[in-house]
């Protein structure tokens, strides 16, 4: 096989590192450029463990933008796993230089995801999501869909009868899946479910999804069929294995060879609990509604830090996220409606 | 959609029948001919309300032979569910007259497996399963498979301590499908999922086969592939839906739209007690033995048909079959060969 090239842009963060893991374990993938944030030690290594050509970040560069390292790199794959509106931004970018955008950043279809697929489109750039979730229903996804499922751990709350005066720490411990701070958060409130609900609407146009509670995270997800069919995708819940298929697909050339067991334990489902998850009932509703969808990631964003800051309860995150998404509204033209609208939403969020 | 013409081999039997339930309910397709066994009756009536223009059986007739039904209708489609040993012989005719066959007869995979294959392949056939769990493994079996998993319902002695004694009503009752007497009993000694486990591996060419009871029959089969994934396969147990996927395959064009709810209790799987199913165990080492699977074929249709009319006890069912399965052995050249062993095989069994 011909060596495929990857950039990453978010090399430093988790599925930055873990796709560099990958990409070791895998032959003919070489890494060409890395971009990352803040973390300018871990930067450094990875750039001298791989011999990285270019690099790209706030405090050291041998390229003057994230354009310059992708038109110099042309990479075959690009691993989009910058968080946050700022990888909307990116997002664009690599879907003009590049062949396939493996995504990690959800913001790109949660906040943007019309204008992005149809850029992608334009591009002639294969698509593949790299969250568990979509990775699995892209698996198992084909013609005559009727519904998707997908599973979400319940974040740290689920154990939890009281929410309102969970603090930072009680929540960080996630039961399943090790992640950033953020997305930690995002796990415990179930927003992060609400934007892959979105996600998943934008990226397989069904809009009949549904989420259940599923402790052990061996479910990923499943497709119902209207020939009352259902696929179920399983396995650990190992951020490696969605990675490697992003990568390799349409070929599994990442050997993993363990799966769960099949014993009824992994494979117990709930419903979600209203009351525990008011922003998740709210958020998944958005689907059809753009302005409200930007505005329910930027007051996500702004009321978690606000969190993490110790500034709000933690069952205030979802009102701050629902009086912003109550207060935004109207069409989205290009763009610049979005960087608007999301600029709008981060101030209605900050005086909350 | 061009109407798809079918010719059902078995048409008054479980699978004809819900074959033409399907068919009913579908569109652009239609039967052309039928052939079928004893039951004159259901014949007429079938031949009456699907207007049926050529149809074969030993009394009544419009053609002097099934080869002559095939070749007058030259269909799109053969569905080959005439059980038994002459199912080999009707599939075979099958290959040689169609484009499709949706294969419900096992022992054209089990007793002559790689020719039938070659049969196929030669004249440019499709070769769908109807089987459950082979359906199911089809619709989910992709690149990089590692392992295989069939699941069977234990039949009527799962619930039993003592088997010995069974009786013909004890078994025909069985917990999940409603099938024929035969596969019912093959179904409570799993000489049927031994069956299926070769079928399995003449179809996906994969010898890591893993068979669970699963009570509830909502999980027909899973496949793991090596880079940890499993994908299951998951749904009510009602044969028109591996049925009609085998008439529309790629595409899913019947309506059922009912799932099995995604509670534990559907995703109950158990190992399978040696003790109780001896001629599975013996069975499944055979995938490799050819001349060993025409014997174990026929052994078992004797010792069903001993049991059924009272002559044997149940446990000796297996003592029949392993027992002809040791005399028998040798290099199968041809379908003469097959033939011959077959009868030998019978012999040594009646002789039991």
């Amino acid at each position: 096989m011909d060596e495929k090239t990857v950039v990453i842009l978010g090399a430093t963060g988790s599925i930055g590192t873990q796709t560099l893991d990958v990409i070791n374990k895998l032959n003919s993938y070489k890494v060409v450029g890395i971009v990352f944030g803040k973390n300018k030690l871990l930067g450094e290594k990875i750039i001298k463990q791989y011999s990285i050509k270019y690099y790209f970040s706030k405090r050291l560069s041998n390229v003057s933008s994230i354009t310059e390292l992708l038109e110099k790199t042309r990479p075959d794959i690009v691993i989009s796993a910058i968080p946050g509106f700022y990888g909307v931004v990116t997002s664009f970018e690599a879907a003009k230089h590049t062949k396939r955008i493996a995504l990690a950043n959800k913001e790109a279809l949660v906040c943007a995801g019309p204008f992005f697929k149809k850029e992608c489109e334009k591009n002639n750039v294969e698509l593949i999501p790299v969250d568990s979730e979509h990775s699995a229903i892209f698996q198992i996804f084909g013609k005559n869909v009727e519904k998707i499922l997908i599973t979400a751990s319940g974040g740290a709350v689920r154990n939890y009868k009281n929410i309102e005066n969970l603090t930072p720490s009680d929540i960080l411990n996630h039961p399943v899946w090790n992640m950033g701070q953020k997305i930690t958060v995002d796990s415990s409130t179930m927003v992060n479910k609400a934007f892959e609900v979105i996600e998943a609407y934008e990226l397989f146009e069904v809009d009949n999804i549904e989420v259940l509670i599923h402790p052990t995270g061996t479910v990923h997800g499943a497709v119902f069929y209207k020939d009352g069919v259902v696929k179920i995708h399983f396995g650990f819940p190992d951020m490696k294995i969605p990675i490697s298929y992003a990568l390799t697909y349409p070929n599994r050339c990442y050997t993993y060879s363990k799966w769960p067991k099949f014993s009824s334990k992994n494979f117990i489902f709930e419903k979600v609990d209203e009351k525990k998850y008011p922003a998740f009932f709210y958020g998944k509703k958005l689907i059809n509604n753009l302005a409200k969808r930007i505005a329910f990631n930027a007051a996500d964003e702004i009321a978690v830090e606000k969190f993490l800051q110790g500034k709000i309860k933690f069952h205030e995150i979802s009102k701050i996220i629902i009086n912003t998404c109550e207060k935004i509204d109207g069409n989205v033209r290009d763009l610049n409606d979005i960087f608007e609208l999301d600029k709008l939403a981060r101030k209605i969020a900050n005086n909350f």
